[in-house]
């Protein structure tokens, strides 16, 4: 019933340890199914201690509402239309970095959350898991 | 001493999943008592999962101020005269798909959360819900 | 991808009602998918409040361990393999009344929880809501 | 700073994951380091959802410690000397499966937390896990 295997996850995250190196950032990696369950974590030596959460909690936060982190920042900023939703389902995160993986079906695989660099560091790494993602499906 | 009848609770459960195909959107759906305890709730297919948590507690925040939550979002902004007041009761929610039910004598009958769609979608299926209730009693 | 349909969950659960009347308890009767989240609820006039988060965690923990809550329940006694096993997982229920259901085929469609009377009849409620899934899968 | 590095932890759960296939099981495998953050995490296909949070909380307790976790479940049986103890620290799991690494010199690495089989299971992989961090050391 899984629509992802084990080693894709583990392919993936290995696929932005590589893009962390190549653009030369310490990340935290973590990649869930579509029911937002842990399926793959690696913390790169010298990433942030406190990037685990916030990896483990962009990802979940990307499948619960199949959308990227970043669009849950824009609309639940101060007067925003769901200010305060980072605060339901034991914590989300709003910022960018966090991604969901769907297949050209249509299909939810699972998301990628990525937390060590800035905001705009952590999406690249994020794209470049989903993509290795989408690539071994 | 229930105002509010399991059958009449699942009846405008029913009564909202109609609204929510009526205007295309994938809904959770909560209705709780006078107390804030569940009563009723009901996950269309393809809802968003992360929104199981924001309708329940929705019904909550509506059953405990006997107030609709956009009404909360908009005392609780920063600046605003109860600033953080989502961090109470174990999480409340402080944007619009919450409404209290009262009847016309005023009793509290319970309350309704709907999330799924954007805040106006959710607002209409919770009024959709309200009206149910306060014609089956 | 959902293999247990809303119409599905909220049709078992109607069936645990009708059992529990039989039976003559009142209850609360949850329906999660195969990711724990859950789908359909419903609380009966005059069942116990505090049964509303036993019967959730019930269908929780049939979920995330594919199996009834009644086996967690002997095998995390003191002294047992698993002591102290329900406080992991945010609160997991380790007696019976929570069970998994599981097709022919060996699919995991859900689990199913039930709470408001003493454990045999919380399991006689919670087997007919299985029947009810099984039949009309 | 850090003893333990990344690809060690990596290397390491593979082998976890190479001896729990050799004993037929589906495993959550855990690593962190001596601070008992989260280094490297895989979820077999098919291994229950449940034991992600067990496999994590495992090598947590193991690391705090600098203990079996089922030397914690040895002493926190009731009227034990810690009784209760797996309620601080925001969760501790105390059965097998959990196991701290040091070094000949004596220097804590991390440890390994490892659920989805019964107790002796776990302990067998987390054994291999640890070995083969010993190994490459």
């Amino acid at each position: 019933m899984s629509l992802l295997s084990q080693h894709t996850a583990a392919t993936a995250v290995q696929a932005g340890i590589a893009k962390s190196a190549e653009i030369g950032v310490k990340m935290n990696i973590a990649v869930v199914d579509a029911g937002g369950h842990l399926l793959q974590f690696s913390r790169m030596e010298g990433a942030w201690l406190g990037s685990v959460d916030i990896a483990l909690k962009k990802a979940k936060t990307a499948a619960l509402f199949t959308l990227p982190t970043a669009v849950i920042g824009t609309i639940s900023q101060p007067g925003g239309p769901v200010y305060g939703i980072e605060h339901t389902n034991d914590g989300l995160v709003s910022f960018g970095g966090g991604l969901p993986v769907v297949d050209q079906a249509g299909n939810v695989l699972g998301s990628v959350g990525v937390s060590g660099g800035d905001v705009q560091q952590d999406t690249t790494v994020a794209e470049a898991v989903v993509q290795a993602i989408v690539a071994a499906h």
